[in-house]
């Protein structure tokens, strides 16, 4: 399959709204920054690694919109849009990442005049979606030598094509598994209360004629103590410095199945989604989202008018709970300070 | 508030569309046996306790209208009626239970005219369903003195007014600490597929205007780790001789967190909940329902088209996961075979 949730092309950014998938096909056309910011907000694209890519994206947009200003009133309008772009979504890193290195690229051509820096910045953040999908492909030949023929795998939420700039972590790993002829089964959590397994993993998986099996996500549990889980492997959308990982809602829970059953537990994620600068789970801001998120599906209401509803979007495992992260630049067994700081420093 | 599930009147039993609830307070009228099954098999009426006082009254429907035939044709009737009500759903014994009370009072009066016997059969029927009340009542005011003063307690699915004649096991508990002026509040688990706990618990805990906090199923395990569940109370469908509880599918992965952060947790359900002749919660069939459950939120498609899904509506804790079985006879502290067999011979 060749599932392209973001494009760039002739000054607008094409996203795949995801909101409507598997019933739709459709995309959302963004020609300024703050639709870009409105598609991040909704959801509309969503997944670490991808929102990094849509807010260079992002970034690129408000500097061509902004091509007209003079040279000092074009970094005044880039800063305030990096700040815009920055605040979309708190939790997941990769996009302060990309708004990051799209600003020093900007910096360092601060001599040249404004079309010069845009040039230079349509160059990067091609390059950043470009090597997106080069980073899960090689994530996913490291990952998938961790996978035993045979093996049913679970997986959680989607981290997959369309969490990325294309091939997926997770999923990149269990993609590059299956294309080795590999006998894989794949459990998919169908991920409350968004239903990313149930709308995104599955429609991916389906598509590659994977196989695979959805399941509400309490069913967890009895799957594991079944003996039918050989392995569960998610993403992340920010690692602190120690190895803990912010990922989306229901990844604990899982963590703590996989330790009471043996069960190994990896995270598939490119080096750019651990923040350096929080030094552990602690410092991470969890997102709370919209209560209507748990009260209504779409437009249907499911519970009674004025409750009052608790709704982080992601929840914080802590670093000894997982048994390997899955990297492009390789496998970290028993991630820690020590493991991932080398990373930092090659 | 006083929640009327199920009604029996001039040969009609009304049951609250449970189907519909919180949106909507209608009553499905069931005027002979296979419409009380039907209304059983597709939850316009569930919850362990109430499909048993259900199944009593579907006996009696079919005694009614049974009522012209020859005696011996009436017992041929009578005998075929109580195996469809018994095949209604296979998980609940509550249903197999209140059949066979049935059937022994039908047995008792064989030498009785057919309308003799029925009326010997709608005075058990109303009885059933009276005593019921009563045993929540009992098993409530047992359950509250484990319950401490601000206690935050965590249930799951729903176990209350609605699950049984009135009142309920497990939010027979809550209720009574709240009546008695505890300052509890409750996290009700959103328990999927179904929702009953946004669709019911939610609705009862707020029109008894009881505090309370509704999650999606996975934030359980961040609340367990944030030290916010200070006890755990869900209801049964069946248990095993051994104290082995099957109960509606995630009540296993909350019993393994409870473990994992030592936290109580308890299983309210009147002896009747007790099948003796299953050794161990090996010998409990779990129902497995329909895909669409999960495919679809009634119908709103949320899956993709033909994907594999399973869906098991129960599953089954070990009694030694479980701190205390809560019955109308009292508390049984780490259930096991000898404790519960105190409860037969009493």
């Amino acid at each position: 399959m060749d599932l392209n949730p973001i494009t760039y092309k002739n000054n607008i950014v094409y996203m795949l709204d995801q909101r409507k998938i598997p019933l739709e096909t459709t995309f959302f056309q963004a020609r300024n920054h703050e639709e870009v910011i409105f598609a991040i907000e909704d959801m509309i694209i969503r997944g670490a690694p991808a929102i990094g890519v849509a807010g260079a994206f992002a970034f690129l947009l408000a500097a061509k919109n902004g091509q007209s200003l003079s040279h000092a009133s074009f970094f005044e309008h880039m800063e305030k849009a990096g700040l815009d772009i920055n605040k979309a979504r708190p939790t997941a890193v990769n996009l302060s990442w990309a708004v990051e290195r799209m600003a020093r690229v900007m910096n360092q051509s601060k001599g040249e005049s404004v079309s010069t820096i845009i040039e230079a910045l349509e160059k990067e953040a091609l390059l950043i979606q470009k090597e997106d999908i080069e980073i899960n492909k090689s994530l996913g030949k490291h990952g998938a030598t961790l996978v035993p023929d045979k093996a049913k795998i679970m997986t959680h939420c989607n981290a997959g094509a369309l969490a990325t700039a294309g091939y997926g972590t997770a999923l990149g790993v269990i993609r590059r598994a299956h294309e080795t002829g590999k006998a894989i089964h794949v459990y998919v959590n169908e991920t409350r209360p968004r239903l990313q397994g149930a709308r995104l993993t599955a429609f991916e998986l389906q598509k590659d004629s994977i196989p695979c099996t959805l399941i509400v996500d309490s069913v967890a549990a009895v799957l594991m103590k079944k003996g039918l889980v050989d392995m569960i492997v998610v993403g992340a959308d920010r690692i602190a410095a120690n190895g803990d990982v912010a990922n989306k809602i229901g990844t604990f829970m899982l963590s703590q199945l996989a330790h009471i059953f043996q069960i190994p537990f990896y995270v598939a994620a490119p080096v750019s989604t651990i923040d350096f600068s929080s030094e552990s789970g602690e410092d991470i801001v969890i997102e709370e989202r919209s209560s209507k998120e748990v009260t209504h599906i779409e437009d249907l209401k499911v519970a009674p008018t004025g409750i009052d509803v608790y709704n982080p979007a992601f929840d914080c495992t802590e670093a000894k709970y997982i048994t390997a992260l899955i990297t492009e630049k390789g496998i970290i067994h028993k991630p820690n300070y020590n493991s991932l700081s080398s990373l930092q420093h090659e």
